[in-house]
């Protein structure tokens, strides 16, 4: 990073001052090296070419494994009895770029983002990349276990609906597979309807275990009707 | 990880004792929790069904993870000029099934891999994967500074050659177009000779910087010639 001066101002500004009460209201996390975090909020629009390294890309590059490990340590310690699939498959759900982006917009991260206006640049992708960009800067300002206090006591207490992520985003089919795998059952899924009326499709699947039968689900597709029939499924089983 | 008392064992075994003068000669930590590091070494193809959970599936699943980040944090560091392009670049490579099964097989991880004979494995495979898991298992015994101290200090430094990876490894090409957009240079290759004689084909390019002549390669491959001549202008100028 080349030329930080350009950033350092003393004593501090009225932004300096906003920018530290937003970090450590949202982060939890006290500033050591302001510019750090300046740096994080920077798009590389906003840098002239020469410039080019004073954006928050090398920060997110470094935040995003950060971010990644400080979720795998959360997910394998909240799911001791899961296997890596299911670790892995709510990991990506975690850090998705949309996930992302919405975690961004629940801190208000836009408010803080240094870009240049005019061009045709999407807010959304800026936002969670700042996001990652800002756990970069806190890891380097305060190291590892500082970020990952601030991401279990602030960001995902506060800004990740976890319950509704895993309700919604978790595949129930597959869910349902690794279970009965898991506990060494046979699984079929049984398409017991399947008609065209009223200008739409309609089918109706049933799930069995064992050759008894379980879960029925219904939909405008197979594949619907195929998730909604797992979803009760594991219900039934009392696995979710 | 239930059930762990299957591995408790005391006094110490003979095998145990091998054990842990393994992971403080190798990876320079001493184990606290021995179970981690046995789990980590131990393949699923061992564990009967019904203690699937009792491989190191689940700690490779966090090593892999704790790896990147610690791979990001050395290059961020080793290379403050460079892009999070060239970075990214850097570390897949550092990360790579190659190179993690050619760092496993100069530690000499497979002598203490648990796994049954006789199944179709791969132990190039199970190597890489034991050597994230053992990641894992000193991230969970130590934390995170220990996990990189280790990678840092005894992994990287000896059993990783990372001039010949990144000599190796690395699209001269790519790094030159990336050196020369850095420094706002427009670049041209040319393509001096291209013919066909005594059965094979012979390619020579020249590279062109601002319309100066720069590297020149050869090959029997067009790309192959580029590369070449890209490797040699970046010598010319002094970027490697």
């Amino acid at each position: 990073m080349r030329r930080l001066f350009l950033f350092r101002s003393s004593p501090k500004s009225k932004n300096d001052l906003k920018l530290i009460r937003f970090i450590i209201k949202k982060f939890g996390h006290r500033p050591k090296k302001l510019v750090l975090f300046k740096i994080a909020l920077t798009h590389k629009s906003i840098s002239n070419a020469s410039d080019k390294l004073i954006s928050n890309e090398r920060l997110e590059f470094l935040g995003d494994t950060i971010l990644d490990a400080i979720i795998a340590d959360f997910l394998f310690h909240k799911f001791p009895e899961e296997d890596e699939g299911y670790l892995t498959k709510v990991k990506s759900k975690m850090v998705s770029r949309k996930t992302l982006t919405t975690i961004a917009q629940s801190m208000g991260i836009a408010d803080h983002i240094v870009y240049q206006t005019g061009r045709s640049i999407r807010l959304a992708t800026l936002e969670g990349n700042a996001f990652e960009a800002l756990i970069g800067a806190i890891y380097i300002d305060s190291g590892y276990e500082a970020a990952k206090k601030s991401i279990f006591h602030s960001v995902l207490r506060a800004h990740l609906d976890l319950p509704t992520l895993l309700e919604k985003e978790i595949d129930f089919k597959s869910r349902l597979y690794i279970w009965t795998q898991k506990s060494h059952l046979d699984i079929e899924f049984k398409l017991i309807t399947e008609k065209f009326a009223d200008g739409k499709w309609f089918y109706e699947v049933e799930v069995f275990i064992n050759s008894n039968p379980y879960g029925k689900g219904t939909g405008d597709s197979k594949k619907v009707a195929e998730q909604a029939a797992s979803k009760e499924t594991l219900q039934l089983m009392g696995a979710i």
